[in-house]
């Protein structure tokens, strides 16, 4: 379906994805195009790709560009490579936040290119293309939010692309993701650096090292913390008043939950902590099916 | 050291210290005292005892009696097998909260009798007998929290037996173990409940399973939302003053977070991440060293 693919940075994502094309379709000519010398240069290493430059005209004569970059530095990359795209090009992206970039690159879009926003909700907390595997989006979702202005033969190509790396693609509007993955992934991003820095300072308190009494449950929200700072903060400041939104109903529910801590209230917490237990192992019986 | 060992409460924490016990000294005497009918069937099932009984007198005759059971219920167990309990018996237990236990138990304890309060921070989300195993305690630390009322021998004792367990033993006064497990332990828990309840609230108000959007970072939160609501309805009840300290302190850090989002401030969130991340890269290597 697409004979050259463009992928735009060269994370974790982006990686992932030259990874997966090699293994399944040998044949497409993937082009790196990334700003970073050094990306290149391990990109070459790692043979992730058959042409690779920093210089924006090499994704000329491509039929998929997948930016993978940053959400904050998809405009600008937009603009630089817009003079090169070959008509009938389609370009998507795999940025966290939609709204915002999706807006954006409207904006700037000729007629005969068509822009199919997406996010693969695949991750970990490694980046640079050495973290990427094949394997990434394996039954994982790839959510694309479509616009009235997106060509429909444009989001079926690019929903049967995401197929054939092994994703299962929800279409969604772009305001709805981003409500969604600000409580689903931006705030629980959030909480684990809040976590850590209120620990630290607890420890700097109390002169011991408290997270190293930390257990299992404290792990689980520490990892995610070695995450890319810049990524993230793209996410905030593009998603801002979603984002705000999230604190602000997460924030209700801890006064509230302040509330029965500060009064003893063993039946509310009881009945608190049951019900959020059995929401929790209705989803992990409805990710079995 | 211990001839006969009584662990009262099966659960995970109990089960695996049976395990491990089984595992390198299967000479000592193994009693359960459980006041669940069903436990101790499983328990004969398992072959993790050797006297098995929901009657408190079998614990007569006992070195060591392990309180593996909620905080809440341990001041009435104590008192139930006082009668029962032989001269120079130590008491030891594995709760989540110590100084209110310490306190409890003390307050009951006859001179010949010696009470050393314990923590492993070890667990998994899963409870009851069937969820324990022999290596849960492999290089965890494992916290005692004795008092100036605890003789130096029967510290010395428990933490060998927690050593030969596995565990490297740290020792610190039940208030600094509050504080500290009150921020990297019973807070992390109270988020995980949190989230979820924060989630599957807007999936209503947007008619949409949110929650079926959520990736990586959501489930390592998530997963510890399966954990016992009993257990730690008791925690929150025996640790209230550090808990709400716990709360407050990441109530000012999120406040902070919040004000950052909400002026677009790219420099101060990437300054906060990039410190956090860094301050959590140094607590995994000096794990691995």
């Amino acid at each position: 379906m697409f004979k050259t693919i463009t992928i735009i940075g060269f994370g974790l994502i982006g990686s992932s994805i030259a990874r997966k094309i090699r293994r399944v379709a040998p044949d497409i000519h993937i082009v790196c195009y990334d700003h970073s010398e050094d990306v290149c240069r391990k990109v070459i290493d790692l043979n992730l790709a058959d042409s690779v430059s920093s210089d924006p005209a090499v994704v000329g004569g491509s039929n998929l560009v997948i930016l993978a970059v940053p959400v904050g530095a998809m405009p600008g990359i937009v603009q630089s490579i817009l003079p090169h795209l070959t008509e009938n090009t389609i370009i998507t992206d795999v940025g966290s936040v939609k709204e915002q970039v999706v807006y954006d690159i409207e904006l700037v879009l000729p007629n005969d290119i068509a822009f199919v926003a997406g996010h693969p909700i695949a991750g970990t907390e490694f980046s640079g293309p050495e973290a990427g595997f094949a394997e990434l989006f394996e039954n994982r979702l790839w959510i694309l939010t479509p616009t009235a202005q997106t060509p429909a033969l444009a989001i079926q190509h690019v929903q049967e692309f995401c197929e054939n790396l092994g994703a299962n693609v929800k279409i969604m509007p772009p305001d709805i993701h981003d409500r969604t993955l600000a409580m689903t992934s931006h705030l629980p991003q959030l909480i684990s650096y809040m976590m850590i820095h209120a620990a630290d300072r607890l420890g700097q308190d109390l002169h011991h090292d408290v997270i190293s009494c930390s257990a299992n449950g404290f792990h689980g929200f520490a990892r995610i913390a070695a995450s890319d700072p810049v990524m993230w903060r793209d996410v905030y400041l593009t998603n801002k008043d979603h984002v705000l939104e999230a604190i602000d109903r997460f924030q209700n529910t801890l006064s509230q939950m302040r509330h029965m801590v500060e009064n003893g209230d063993g039946q509310g917490m009881h009945d608190f902590f049951s019900a959020s237990r059995a929401r929790h192992l209705k989803h992990l019986e409805s990710r079995k099916s």
